[in-house]
């Protein structure tokens, strides 16, 4: 069905780079065309292995998915301890690390592979479901404030409505938006979002 | 391929009801399953009509898409309007305008559809573009401040990224919150995007 030709490199199962390589492409793949347009055969192609191999070293298109879309090692401790500075910048050091995470190619395509994917599989919904609750919910936890974990989903709603916005709708003028730019854009709605006023019902 | 057997009600193309039962139909699909999962076999089905019905009415998946997946008469024209009562409220009534319209079901899947589709889809992803920037661009210029457009493309943010975790995602406690709690949630956020500062780069 793919009109591109897989150029095979002599990739043997045994190759330590055929591994990355499927990574690399199955990372592309999910997030530029979402989980289901994302074949196996499609990946396989880009990373010129067989769609055998893909199958051998990842079992599914389920599992691959969950494989691949790790965020850095580290990132998650960053934002967990994020809390351990003063409070009343805490919104500044948050859209540091976020739109760090948007800017390095790699993190980048699993934001946004979890979410063109959760869109369409509840599992890719889940995976972004437990991102938020932990990385979040650990955050704002960390914090003096009311309501933590409300705070958190909140917090994680503004990141990813401004991902979606950016990346996936790509609105202007937030698109074309610089580092320095998004991130003072978010950091008082960061701030608010995780110390500031929530109205009661 | 659909395992559900479409269940003919008798309907005829001259039948004005059949038009809205497609529309419906189509309108939960694209919602619920997103745009490549709603096929026109399972949207036919659903709605009780031969397949060769909803091409007859709608011509394509592309363009029934587009026809169903309209906001309420008014949201808009609600929206713009916002801007003329006490900009030190403004937060609160868009809060309110948004929740109703989440809480409205058929507009609901309105705004859900559009979302699912845009992960998808690029036409799906340009109608989301048109409304964030017609109806809230519109919003932001009517108020007095600094950097309208990119407060738009903000608030925007917030709200497709709160539909996204609440209805998509299903993150707890935002999931469960009802609706007066979530305006009390949204309505400091929004006032912020709108009227709070932007920090320079």
């Amino acid at each position: 069905m793919s009109r591109t030709t897989p150029q095979r490199s002599g990739r043997r199962p045994g190759d330590p780079q055929t591994r990355r390589a499927i990574t690399a492409a199955a990372r592309q793949a999910f997030a530029r065309s979402g989980y289901d347009r994302a074949t196996i055969r499609a990946i396989a192609a880009a990373a010129g292995v067989d769609p055998a191999l893909v199958v051998h070293y990842f079992q599914s298109k389920e599992q691959l998915f969950r494989d691949v879309m790790q965020l850095p090692p580290g990132a998650a401790e960053r934002i967990a301890r994020l809390g351990e500075g003063p409070a009343d910048s805490i919104g500044q050091r948050l859209a540091e690390v976020v739109v760090g995470i948007f800017e390095n190619p790699d993190a980048r395509d699993v934001f946004l592979g979890r979410i063109r994917g959760a869109s369409a599989h509840p599992e890719a919904a889940d995976l972004v479901k437990q991102t938020v609750e932990r990385d979040m919910v650990t955050l704002a936890a960390s914090l003096d404030v009311d309501r933590p974990e409300l705070r958190a989903m909140l917090t994680g709603s503004i990141v990813i409505g401004t991902a979606f916005a950016r990346y996936i709708v790509r609105v202007e003028p937030l698109a074309s938006l610089d580092g320095p730019a998004l991130v003072g854009l978010l950091a008082p709605q960061l701030q608010q979002s995780l110390t500031g006023q929530i109205n009661q019902a």
